[in-house]
């Protein structure tokens, strides 16, 4: 069998890492790293993130797209993409990794007074603050897919009291579930601390807005690591300013690099990571790309196909 | 039955809630608050931390000492402390959960370069940092008791390469164990995370030191929940400066509340919790102790008992 060949078109991302994993996943794969696409009809497989627009439909025996990520939406926007080629996001378990131990992290974070006595070791105060048992904190989930529903779980192992909100009914141990948009206004209601794992679509776009926030009890807490599209980011420093939201920690940004001057840099409540909190990884996605291949070539269907119509 | 009767003995700590919670794990109980004993040779129990030395010595017909701590050099300090009776350690569900919490957090808290993110921020810097995968990742538990147990079993739960430290040979699932004062040097240099939780005695005063931090590789870093003694304070800045270590978390102080004036208190790289990692819960607490003192009228074996020779 001849080995696969792939086109290698993520121009954001560094190179050399994945490309020696793809090459160490897939003995004998033919890797073109686009612009160098050798001849196009030669071309099975194709591996992108915020890929140049167009350069996927001039392919004319291209079979499967891969995202590099695991929101899809920067791949989508491409008006060009072939529209009846499977899509499959990017489904890592290194990444499941990164992100529960990211919201683990920053629940505990908040719950444990972190920046309160960060704040009092500024001041040389020693006061012991108020502990809630876990049992008394209620977490909610906003996304209930690979990475939320991960998340939860992971947060019900420490005892907290933890629900999601997803579009379809999900059947989690210990988590409360709430489906749709009639049930975000309870779910929001019930939750000290918020943390958005969504898919970017047409319906979650701004879903984070000064209305919802506000739904939240007072002195509530907001972790994104979603996509910046999640928030508008306008509300936030008044929502932070008058005491509705106690603090916000925020991996997205509408617009990444987060500009040099955007005022969440230097606002005392908000703690901002690089998009960061979980980051795919070369060895252990590669091996995933490769399976998804190999069932491919064997006419099996493939695993982490995206629904287009959803969004992911 | 007459209903027990039991001192209490803590002039550091809240009474109220604990009294509260006492009279509710134990109905009819007769507490008397130290300095208003009543007629001495009624009380058979002792609740107490950092008593008064003396207080105890002159109670006739007093059974069991039950200490509001996990640790209990506290209450061990006092020379006059009856020698026959048994002394019983706190061990609290709800100690346990907290203890749980501060250490997965601060782990994380360093394994996800946070601090390093807080610099960036500072300076208004879009910089993603490597993120290791948490097996190659190098925690160390000094002391495997009750809470170093918990914390080592939740660490590995993340896929934390977890070893840990003790007197005697302890069996934990995927937690290679290190045993007495001949391995503590391997242990140390194969320690990324050093994490302490061991009890306060003779053997461990002052076993965190410029020698044996040294031992650890360069760049580590250390977390401190158990006592202020463990660590000979002056060592440790040098340590941070020179990089040695990257950072400290400091929960417990040799003197607490750690003086304004201590440099501790401004250094960039230490992390001060005033004596907070785990507060025992009075309410759960108090039913520990209302079983014990069941167990006691019964006739039936007393739990945790301290073994004074070793101090825990």
């Amino acid at each position: 069998m001849k080995p696969p060949v792939l086109l290698y078109a993520c121009p954001t991302v560094d190179q050399k890492g994945w490309v020696t994993a793809l090459a160490a996943a897939c003995p004998g794969i033919d890797i073109r790293l686009w612009p160098d696409t050798g001849d196009k009809a030669e071309i099975e497989y194709a591996f992108v993130w915020k890929q140049p627009p167009g350069i996927l439909s001039d392919l004319p025996n291209l079979q499967v797209i891969f995202s590099l990520g695991a929101g899809v939406e920067h791949v989508l926007t491409d008006p060009s993409l072939p529209s009846h080629l499977p899509l499959i996001r990017m489904v890592d378990p290194t990444l499941v990794t990164g992100m529960v131990e990211f919201v683990v992290m920053q629940v505990l974070h908040y719950h444990r007074s972190m920046p309160d006595y960060a704040a009092q070791q500024k001041a040389g105060l020693w006061k012991q603050l108020p502990q809630r048992l876990p049992s008394e904190r209620r977490i909610g989930i906003l996304g209930l897919g690979e990475l939320g529903a991960a998340c939860a779980q992971a947060l019900t192992g420490f005892g907290f009291n933890v629900a999601g909100w997803a579009r379809t009914a999900k059947d989690l141990p210990n988590v409360a579930t709430y489906v749709g948009p009639t049930e975000l206004q309870p779910f929001l209601a019930r939750t000290d601390i918020l943390v958005c794992l969504l898919p970017l679509t047409g319906q979650t776009r701004g879903i984070l807005n000064r209305e919802t926030l506000s739904i939240l009890p007072r002195g509530a807490y907001l972790i994104n690591a979603a996509r910046g599209g999640h928030l508008v980011e306008d509300d936030l420093i008044p929502l932070l300013d008058d005491g509705q939201l106690a603090g916000a920690t925020l991996d997205v940004f509408t617009v990444e690099p987060l500009p040099a001057s955007h005022p969440f840099w230097t606002h005392p409540q908000i703690t901002i990571v690089p998009h960061a909190a979980a980051l795919t990884h070369p060895a252990t996605a590669s091996r995933i790309v490769a399976a998804n291949i190999d069932r491919h070539r064997r006419g099996e269907a493939l695993l982490h196909v995206v629904d287009r119509a959803r969004g992911y």
